[in-house]
């Protein structure tokens, strides 16, 4: 099965700008709060959000083009995996801190 | 001489995406990085920003509207202070994070 890994940053393009406006909005926040509980990635289509599908898809390239998380495909099907290793590397507890957040 | 602390969240008030959006602006992000070397707190004119008086004056009303800082007069000066332990409480670890980021 071919796979493809969608455009992202490199880790050391990552800037924390991005990555603070990517996880502040709800349904953004609410995106990492499942890819948090699911390390070994999430087919997009099966995170269950009260958007359109175009939003949902808006919503993941944000995530993604900031460096929050990572897509890749497989087959028909995409896959996105949150990018715990780099975002703790480059602000740790920065992660752990939103997601203990109550919701 | 009279002082008042200008209008803000209670703790349990503060919402993460909001303070995340706060943080996530390089200006803004440049006046927590000063506040946080400055636990007593700094006068806000004093803090040097590449940016007008009345934009200045708007960033501080977003982080201080978000939970991010206090402020409070001293006379005819504005004092800004983060509010680091309410943020420590209630998000162990981001601004820890957010403040390790390369600038």
């Amino acid at each position: 099965m071919s796979t493809k890994i969608l455009p992202q940053p490199e880790r050391a393009d990552i800037r924390v700008e991005a990555v603070l406006q990517a996880l502040g909005e709800p349904v953004r926040l609410q995106i990492v709060r499942v890819l948090a509980e699911h390390p070994e990635g999430v087919c997009c289509g099966d995170i269950e959000l009260p958007v359109t599908a175009s939003t949902r898809a808006h919503h993941l390239k944000t995530l993604r083009e900031a460096g929050v998380l990572s897509t890749h495909t497989e087959g028909t099907r995409r896959v996105s995996i949150l990018r715990r290793d780099d975002l703790d590397d480059l602000y740790p507890g920065l992660l752990t801190g939103v997601l203990t957040a109550r919701q």
